[in-house]
């Protein structure tokens, strides 16, 4: 399998303790250079295997406004999962006309922000949702019918989506996908077509090509069981990328071609010509961003296999959710804060500061010299990053900043104030 | 085992019905008098276990200021583990004479923070730490050390952090404890005392027990070798409550005379008198607090097993991480939104409507008529809910509402805005 390049976004020893000093850490980091080549790169990509096909960018990886805005100008659509995510959106001056809106419950006045802003797409989720749209005033979005064609990727369970026992979606198997069809159409919702998404951190396209697949014969069979003519098809989104060095992600090139040549032989005969929709999220930004940490206390302790050093660094949980969630494993550099050669590497385990075991990363190699003042660089994670970050601890979110292709760097997310931290408290009069 | 009763704060239907629709729905509820009886019935156990003894609850559980302002007024120390649960502490009105900085990597401003408002103690967990302190400008706080005394838990390896392979604390075995000691005391540091906390959620008080005790035999030591004269000993908090109906938790009258006979029979011919401090978080604030969500999308699907319920509601994930991190189970009682009789219970799955599988509890048994607009009372959540909850999908985070005593409902954290949601960003000029 042709892989892709290992391009991911680090920063230099000198720039980070630079920007390490300018903004202070912890720290997210995002390359714009980075962001916009993934972009160009996919859509290049995409539009080779399937003229006239279009990406969006599924906001719910990264809805800081200037990752946002950046991915609007370069051509990509926004994918929104929620009101908040449509008014970030809305935020960095994407016209809502270039805005879908998923969810497995959108709420009555979820729904009705949408018809207001004049969403793009709605992306329909179940039969109920079907009535309420019908039933609210307002000029009805076009829409779109989200299917669980039934496929079990080879992803974290977590993130897994497009089986057939989900939340997601009408199923194809029972025939609810059918019945949704059907009763929109008699409704009067315009439906564009079809959607899935199979899940995330795919690195074997073959979910993703099933669920094409899958989802192409389902409208091919619409046409002909029912002349509904599919005007898009929507296979979500879901590449992996390089999270660690035995990841093998596949080359946006070859990805693209893979699941355009699936709904191609599915569509073969149908008459059908959809146009052809992705909305990846973490292949646009996570390798796009880092984050900065500094070192604070190292200790070694004693364990089962023998001493063990725990490098602490002044974030963790609250900041990247993501390994004690799921698991997930992320690549950490090391850059000396002052300036001297790092010795060599041996196994050490970074962990946050938060209040409970908040293990990052075990068993990394980093120079045996770390010591409190130096950085590490965490990389990939532009995604599911600073979108999923809490205030564990009353720990202040950190900031985000965008290195320009010029260099320099510009806050688009500022680190939070203690007054931001504690703005919604309220203690009743007389409370004692 | 002497197990404790079953007093979950819990809502009636009409009171349910009632907060949900004047306060919208996902809602933290606490119950004003669940969390004085709490405080109330653990402070009496232990005083009649040890006279002279504190609680001091662990504000990370839970740091809304309503709640540490009644903990505080119901006679508990506050126990911070950051800069921020300072600031909380003291924004509700509790002096800094009353509290404990804990933390493995505090950071130099946290600490001159502290020196700054005049902190009741320090709680030292390295080496570097002992050296900042001692050099930092100002007058000394007092200070405990924490040790890691090497036992294992029966809990969550993530929330686990009494065994030696830790990031917190100094361990005993490898003389790390001794050792800090004497530098604390060579720089002039003033020593209160040891502490150690074994880990969270224990339904099992032996890992309690044996840290107490080694904490004490260590004391022991310290004044048999070094004539170190222990003052205070913190045995930590961790005691479980009932999230399962499987879960036994102990009565804490049982829990406490239990810990203080081990560090008695520990301390015996030492001719030490130390006052014991425990630290309890969730045993104080987890049954006090309730979560309603409403009822959205209700949707059946095949399953390997047979057809699958899911119940949608509200919120999610970003309101209740514990049960993605560590598998948490809660109870789940539903509520009609109508008043109507609900029908007979089979197993559903209640699900968040978030981007990801978000599934918050598994095979519940739930009424089979649930529906759109009733709701859903997930008990045992007034800890690590509010305090870890996130923007994830730029869901606003919700209210919490304290229940009074004479059964009035006042806002104590309000709803977030959505001005607030989008309050940190910054499009710089010129990006396009």
């Amino acid at each position: 399998m042709n892989s892709a390049l290992d391009d991911r976004f680090r920063l230099s020893a000198e720039k980070a303790r630079e920007l390490a000093r300018e903004f202070g850490t912890p720290l997210y980091v995002i390359g714009e250079e980075a962001l916009r080549s993934r972009v160009r790169r996919y859509r290049a990509a995409f539009e080779a295997a399937a003229p006239g096909s279009e990406i969006t960018f599924a906001s719910k990886a990264n809805s800081t406004l200037a990752v946002l805005k950046i991915a609007y100008a370069e051509g990509c659509l926004i994918d929104c999962a929620s009101e908040g995510e449509m008014r970030a959106a809305l935020a960095a001056g994407v016209p809502a006309a270039k805005m879908h809106l998923h969810g497995n419950n959108k709420l009555v006045n979820e729904l009705e922000f949408a018809i207001e802003i004049g969403i793009g797409q709605i992306v329909l989720d179940n039969f109920e949702e079907i009535e309420l749209l019908a039933g609210l005033p307002g000029a009805k979005p076009r829409c779109m019918i989200r299917l669980a064609p039934g496929v079990d990727p080879k992803t974290n369970a977590k993130i897994s989506t497009g089986q057939a026992d989900t939340k997601f979606g009408f199923n194809i198997v029972d025939g609810s996908g059918e019945r949704a069809l059907l009763r929109a159409l008699e409704l009067g919702v315009e439906v564009d077509g079809f959607h899935c998404h199979v899940g995330s951190q795919l690195l074997d396209p073959e979910a993703q090509v099933s669920g094409g697949q899958l989802l192409a014969e389902f409208a091919a069979q619409m046409k002909a069981r029912h002349g509904f003519e599919t005007q898009v098809l929507n296979v979500g989104g879901g590449m992996g990328i390089r999270y660690t060095e035995d990841d093998e992600p596949m080359a946006p090139e070859d990805y693209c071609r893979m699941i355009c040549e699936g709904i191609g032989s599915a569509l073969e005969g149908s008459g059908l010509n959809p146009k052809l929709v992705q909305e990846p999220g973490r292949s646009i930004i996570g390798e796009a961003g880092v984050t900065l940490y500094e070192v604070g206390a190292v200790k070694t302790v004693p364990a089962a296999q023998g001493p063990r050093t725990y490098v602490s660094v002044d974030g963790g949980l609250s900041d990247n959710p993501r390994p004690a969630l799921y698991g997930s494993p992320y690549p950490v550099e090391a850059i000396s804060g002052d300036g001297r050669a790092l010795g060599e590497p041996r196994a050490m385990t970074v962990s946050g500061r938060h209040c409970e075991t908040d293990r990052l990363f075990a068993d990394k190699m980093l120079p045996g010299d770390l010591q409190r003042g130096d950085l590490l660089q965490v990389l990939c994670t532009g995604a599911y990053n600073s979108a999923m970050a809490s205030n564990y601890n009353r720990f202040p979110r950190p900031a985000t900043v965008l290195v320009r292709g010029d260099g320099r760097a510009q806050v688009v997310q500022h680190r939070e104030s203690w007054d931001q931290v504690l703005a919604r408290e309220a203690l009743p009069e007389g409370l004692s």
